[in-house]
């Protein structure tokens, strides 16, 4: 028998082992496996889901509200573990890209991430608004973004933090207004830990009323014509992931609550 | 009471009406609303609803295989009626586009359609190869295409027809081999209604070891620099909807049995 195969066996026993334990580990802690219990799938809506996933693959465009009768499928996604599930899966992917990118020593490797659903949660702002089925209250959501009082989402948090450690210069682009939100935000990044990154750019008077495709495309424009290199661009919204100077890859995080048009 | 009032409450009375009907009906013949008996909920892992997720949204790249463990999920993806009910709604999505576009008078309106997984159906062959659980065999996948027995996907074959009536040239760009797969292809499209489109581009020896991007997109240009204007490009691989003249909207239908790089 050759030596490659008896070290694949002994890899293979191994991992056999290390499942049993496991196995047995989550019996006696009367745990089921994670992707069994975090998503009450008896409230899964197979109607919502087709509705969900056409909305992920850009194939809903512009939608206004989230359907009213998708309210407890969303809010069983958004808090039965499953959005974190799959937030934190794609930023293993993202993790696994980067793994693959030789940082310069001129420091110019750039990485874009929107700020609204991408860096801070506004989950506890739209469980009031029924996650989305209630349409959009400008007024109230100025309210709530003033507060400075979003969440980090965990696993953005530790993209962000890994990306500055390895060099990377992280721009952050918001569609918030500069006038009446930057402090707040500013403040709300800083207190959960989005620290170092490189700068940080605000909707500015200039930009009032331009779509966030044609906005946030100038403002990527800019920072290639500064000599930077985009290496992935990371949103919530397709819209975040549209138009021009994209970088060389882009991330679409899950948002079922608002369409950003 | 104003009159606006009192035709609002007599439509909503209107559509209470209905529900009950529909209600009692479906209790009378034992048969639950379509979207709780479509896909068997209790087979779903949500665990490979966020792989699934991933994938539509194209964050997971360049895959080869779909994961051992998702086998039973893509199968009741596959059979449970969930697959077609997302083709059908994006369908659905892709006719109210198309019937807010304005149809020239020149011939010169486009649309560009993939062919596998897109108009024909796979799914059949890929039953035997545990919906891509097991990895892609060239071979197999030939022999199969030769037979020329890809059943339509109709809501594809129905969206088609629409087109090809309202006066869009059909161009059906696919990645199969000229050499081999021409005749089966056109005689398997024929058979499956599939009669009218402009133009059918196979993958010819210019074209080979090239990937979907750069080929789809050389196509897409010639048929540009001819003066057509491309409305939409609908594609099950995001292989199919990246590059160069992409069209004007772009639409992803789903597949999780296979991943074109």
């Amino acid at each position: 028998m050759e030596l490659r195969t008896i070290s694949a066996m002994a890899k293979r026993v191994n991992e056999i082992i290390i499942f049993v334990f496991v196995a047995l580990f989550s019996k006696a802690i009367g745990a089921k496996p994670y992707w069994r219990t975090r998503w009450p799938i008896d409230r899964v809506s197979t109607e919502c889901l087709t509705w969900q996933l056409a909305v992920e693959a850009n194939n809903v465009r512009g939608w206004r509200i989230v359907p009213a009768h998708c309210l407890s499928h969303i809010e069983a996604y958004m808090t039965g573990g499953q959005y974190e599930q799959d937030v934190d899966y794609i930023v293993e992917q993202i993790e696994s890209y980067v793994s693959e990118i030789v940082v310069g020593e001129d420091g110019m490797d750039a990485w874009i991430l929107d700020i609204d659903d991408t860096c801070l949660s506004n989950v506890i702002y739209y469980k009031k608004k029924k996650y989305g089925c209630e349409p959009y209250d400008p007024m109230a959501f100025k309210a709530w973004a003033m507060k400075g009082e979003c969440p980090a989402i965990p696993g953005v948090l530790g993209l962000f933090s890994k990306l500055v450690k390895n060099g990377f210069k992280v721009f952050l682009i918001t569609g918030r207004d500069e006038e009446t939100l930057a402090p707040s935000t500013i403040a709300n990044l800083h207190d959960q830990g989005f620290i170092g990154y490189e700068r940080l750019t605000f909707r500015s008077p200039a930009y009032k009323g331009k779509s966030a495709v044609v906005y946030k495309s100038e403002i990527r424009k800019q920072i290639m014509e500064e000599g930077y290199r985009i290496w992935g661009n990371v949103g919530d919204q397709w819209t975040d992931l549209q138009g021009d100077c994209l970088g060389n890859r882009t991330f679409k995080l899950p948002n079922l609550m608002y369409c950003v048009p």
